[in-house]
C-alpha cells in the first residue's frame, strides 16, 4: 500500500483570540492551502477535529461553514470528535481517507474556541466526558491529575520538582514559538510555589484555557511528489482506549491507551522507541509527560522522572526533545486543535522548518490523549527528501 | 482491493424513549455483536454517529462510554458528527477503516436523545448548522423545505397532493414496521388537512422528533465469510457537499451533494439507477424525497412526482420501492441513527430478512442528507450470496 504523506502545515496564533471557531478553522485551512500549493478545488475530503463547538458556542456544522469559507465544494467534509485527543482522531481519519483510496487531497483542520467560557464552564464540559458514577462525584480531569501525580511521586520516590521542571522546560521551548500562548520562561522556583489547584499539583502543572486552530494536507505519496520533493510521510499510526472509570484501572500510573496505542504505531512503522528522535506529548498536566515517556518506551516504568532530572528531554542539549513546540503547556491547549498542532511541529521539524526551536531529526512522534487516558491517539511521522 | 463487508445489523425501537444516549447507544451496540456473532474483544474500531449530545444533554466522550459498555476496550473510537447525515457519514468512516487496513472488524453505533427537549430548542440546535446570513432571519430547515416546496410544486406543474402522497406511502410502510415510531397509516385527507408548518408543508409532511440508535458491523470480505456465508458488501459510497448558503444555489430544486455522492457511488459501484432495486431515501420532509430521486437518477428533473403519482415507488406493486422502512417520516428521525438505520432496512432487504415489509432485491441504495443538502452521503449495497 502506497504510504500517506503530509505536504502542508499551518497553526494560527493560539491564545486568547476574538475570532469564533469558524474563522479559527477558516484562518488555518486557508495557510495550509497557501503552505501545500493546493488549489481548494482539488481538496476530496475535509476533515474538522472539534470538541465542543455546541456546547462553547451553540454552533453546529462547523465543517459544511469550513467547506464553504474554504472555497473547497463539493468536497467530502465530517467532524472529528474524540474529545481532547479529537486532533490525533483527526490525524487517523485523514490517514484512512487517503490509505484506502477515498481521497488522494484531504486537508485536516482541529481547533476550539474556549476563552469566551469561565473556566468553570470549560471544565465541566470537558468533564462531562468522565463516567457518572465519577462525574456525579465531582472528579474533573484536574483532579485524577492531582491523584494521580500523588501516587507517582510517592510510589517511585520521585522529588516535587522533576514535575516542576517539566513546565520549566516547556516554558523556555514556548518562548521561542511566536505562536504559542505563553511566550515567557518560568523558574523552578515559581513553578513550585504557584497555588494549589489538585495537590501536589499547582498554576503551572496545567495546561491553560486556548482558543486556537491548525492544518495538515494529507495525499499519496505518489501525489506528493507532483507537488514537492520534500515531504514528510505518515510511518505508523493507532488509535486505543482504556477504562472509562479511571479507578477501575488496575495501575494508575499506567496508561493503557498510551501504551496500545504506541505498540500499534511502533509495530506499523518498524521503528521503536529508540528511533525517535523528537516527540510531541500531550503534558495538559505535567505528570502525562512522564506517564507517556513511560508507556512509549522511551522511559522505564517509574524512571521518566530521572531522565527529566537528567535533562534527557532538553530541547537543545537533550538526547530527546520533548515538546520543542512548548507542549500543551505553554503553547496552549484548543481541544481539537492540540493533536493536528503536536503534528504540525514535527511536520517542521522534520521539514528543517522549525526555526530557533529545530532539532535534527528524521522520525518524529506525537501522542494525543483524550480524556484521562480513555483514548490515545499515537502517530509516527517521517521525514522524506 | 478487498470489498468491505457488512455482517450484522440492528437499531433499537425508535420513539420516544425513557434511556440516555449511552443506553440507547448501548442497546443498538449489543444487539449488532449478536447480530453478528462478534465477539467484543474483536472489535478493532468502533464509530458513533451522534450530531449533538453536548447540546442535547450536556454529555461529552460518549464515544469512550460506549466501548465501555460494550466491553470492547481497547478497541480505537471516534465520535462522527455530520448534523443530520451523521450516520452516513458514520458509514464512509467505516467504509474507510476497514478498506484503509486499519481495521477487520469496525463496529458502527448511531444515535440520538431529542424529546426529552422541546420541539423549538431541537429545531434551534439544528438551525444553528445554517449559515449565519439566513439564521439570523430566523430560517430554520422546515422553511427552507416550505420555500422549495412552493417553488417545485408551481414550476413543474406538481399537485400538492403528490407530496401528501409520500406521506401516505410512507406511514403505510411504517405500519410493518415493529421498530418505527409511527405504525399507523393516514389516508390523503388526513395529510392534506393537518396544519400548516411551512406553507404549503403541513404536519405530515415532516419527520418527528425522535430517540433512537442503529448499528452496523463491517469488515473485509475474507473476515466475513469466516462468520457466515450470507451477507451485503459496500458496492459503492461517496459523500459531497453544497453551498452552506443556500439561497446561493443556482436551481433550488436541485442539491448539488445529492447528484455528485451518487455519482461517486454509482461509478464506484458500477452500477447505475436503473440497477437499484430498493432504496432508503432522507425524506425529512417530503418534498426531500422528490429532490432525492431526481437527482438520484430514478426520474427526470420535475418529474418525480409523476412517479410518485403513478405508484412506481409503492413497496409492494412498485418498480422502486422507496423507504420500505417507512422512511424517517413515519420511522422517526434520530439524526445521528438515521443514516445507519437506513442501511440497516437495506441490509435486511438483501438478507430476506425484512418479513412483512420484504421486497424482490439484489442492488440497495441510501442517501442521508446533512443540513439542508450541505453534505450527503450515498451508499449502494449488495447482496453477497
Amino acid at each position: 500500500m502506497e504510504r500517506v504523506a503530509i505536504i502542508g502545515a499551518s497553526m494560527t496564533q493560539f491564545g486568547k483570540r476574538e475570532e469564533w471557531i469558524r474563522e479559527l478553522l477558516a484562518e488555518a485551512g486557508l495557510a495550509c492551502l497557501e503552505d501545500a500549493g493546493v488549489d481548494p478545488a482539488d481538496v476530496e475530503h475535509l476533515y474538522v477535529s472539534n470538541m465542543a463547538s455546541g456546547e462553547f458556542e451553540g454552533q453546529s456544522g462547523v465543517v459544511n461553514a469550513l467547506v464553504h469559507d474554504l472555497d473547497a465544494i463539493p468536497a467530502y467534509t465530517q467532524r472529528v470528535d474524540q474529545t481532547s485527543s479529537s486532533g490525533g482522531a483527526g490525524i487517523y481519519a485523514a490517514w484512512q481517507s487517503v490509505a484506502s483510496g477515498a481521497s488522494d487531497m484531504t486537508l485536516l483542520v482541529g481547533g476550539e474556541k474556549m476563552t469566551h467560557r469561565t473556566t468553570a464552564e470549560a471544565t465541566d464540559v470537558i468533564a462531562s466526558l468522565t463516567h457518572p458514577v465519577e462525574y456525579k462525584h465531582g472528579v474533573t480531569l484536574p483532579s485524577f491529575a492531582g491523584l494521580t501525580a500523588r501516587h507517582y511521586l510517592e510510589r517511585f520516590d520521585a522529588p516535587r520538582e522533576s514535575l516542576a521542571k517539566v513546565a520549566v522546560k516547556n516554558h523556555e521551548n514556548g518562548v521561542d514559538n511566536p505562536k504559542a500562548q505563553f511566550q515567557k520562561e518560568i523558574d523552578l522556583e515559581t513553578a513550585m510555589e504557584s497555588p494549589i489547584v489538585a495537590d501536589p499539583l499547582r498554576l503551572y502543572d496545567f495546561c491553560p484555557i486556548t482558543d486556537g486552530s491548525a492544518a495538515l494536507m494529507f495525499c499519496p505519496e505518489s501525489v506528493a511528489r507532483e507537488y514537492t520533493d520534500e515531504y514528510v510521510v505518515i510511518a505508523g499510526v493507532d488509535g486505543a482506549t482504556d477504562t472509562h472509570v479511571v479507578h477501575e484501572r488496575e495501575d494508575p500510573t499506567i496508561m493503557g491507551g498510551v501504551v496500545e496505542s504506541g505498540e500499534g504505531a511502533y509495530e506499523m512503522s518498524g521503528y521503536g522507541p529508540d528511533d525517535i528522535d523528537v516527540a510531541e506529548l500531550h503534558d495538559m498536566f505535567t505528570i502525562l509527560e512522564f506517564l507517556q515517556m513511560e508507556g512509549l518506551g522511551f522511559a522505564e516504568h517509574g524512571e521518566a522522572w530521572k531522565l527529566v532530572e537528567e535533562g534527557y528531554t532538553e530541547r537543545d542539549t537533550g538526547e530527546l526533545p520533548i515538546n520543542t513546540s512548548g507542549g500543551l503547556k505553554s503553547k496552549g491547549h484548543p481541544l481539537g486543535a492540540s493533536g493536528v498542532a503536536q503534528a504540525v511541529e514535527i511536520y517542521e521539524q522534520l521539514m528543517g522548518e522549525a526555526g530557533p526551536r529545530q532539532v535534527g531529526a528524521d522520525v518524529g512522534l506525537t501522542c494525543n490523549v483524550g480524556g484521562f487516558g480513555n483514548c490515545v491517539i499515537t502517530t509516527i511521522m517521517e521525514a522524506a527528501r
